[in-house]
């Protein structure tokens, strides 16, 4: 079973772009938003940040587009562990709305545990913190369902 | 030589997050706002999309963080057709800010030109957009040397 962290959030009437569809960076700051959340699940919260220093830094992240969400729609975001190391998560998220069956999006991105100072610098999970990853993290048949992933971008010609 | 398009923003307080820095989902909004003027600039802009009904739709678009970037930085996205079809547009985007001597960011992403109506679907470009496009298209060199491109994002094992 794989735990999923969910999400909920309104569509704001300022996300909505000239295509009268959300604007492809808000599903960026849902994603962000998202990820603030399970980074107080995973006990990285404020109180945390300001105790040690220590957040998050993202260092990249991919989104497919895969159905358009209006200003009507309400959006979840279903977030996974995919992968972990001692200082590395790789996290997915799925994007949903109840419109639609399939996810409307999906995003996969890598975060770093940085210590924060003069010159920010990687550094390790606290113990607890690794325990609730291992926890948290997807199987590997959970994994391999999370569709579409990350991939290079590429035109093919047919 | 690559033509290039430049667009310039100033940092908004409020894209700013807890960790001192601009919020991932924030380049991706800089990234959406220079598309736009990407747009305008081949002739895809507001006056096109409300004769014709049509736009472009982002399918996929991947991002990589570099360096932090702070409330007194300048932003500048500089903006490469990669390559190019009847239909779809594969750009990149470099964020440059004026203290620091390498990109900050990059994206690529994926762009789908689409009739909107009761269901949209994709239609070609018509040929003073495509003649456009062939004009700004990035030199096999420029386009090589864009990095670092999309990948597969992963955590390999060391």
């Amino acid at each position: 079973m794989t735990e999923l962290r969910i999400y909920h959030t309104k569509i704001e009437p300022q996300w909505i772009d000239f295509n009268g569809h959300l604007r492809d960076a808000y599903y960026g700051l849902v994603a962000s938003y998202a990820i603030d959340d399970l980074m107080d699940f995973l006990g990285l919260d404020a109180g945390y940040r300001a105790r040690t220093h220590c957040t998050l830094y993202t260092l990249e992240l991919h989104l497919h587009f895969l159905h358009e969400v209006k200003s009507t729609d309400d959006l979840r975001v279903e977030s996974v562990i995919l992968d972990f190391d001692r200082k590395r998560i790789h996290v997915g998220c799925r994007f949903m709305c109840s419109r639609v069956s399939d996810p409307v999006a999906t995003t996969d991105m890598m975060l770093l545990h940085v210590h924060q100072g003069d010159k920010p610098s990687s550094t390790p999970f606290p113990e607890e913190v690794q325990a609730k990853l291992a926890q948290l993290q997807a199987s590997a048949a959970a994994r391999d369902a999370f569709a579409p992933g990350s991939r290079k971008i590429e035109l093919k010609r047919r």
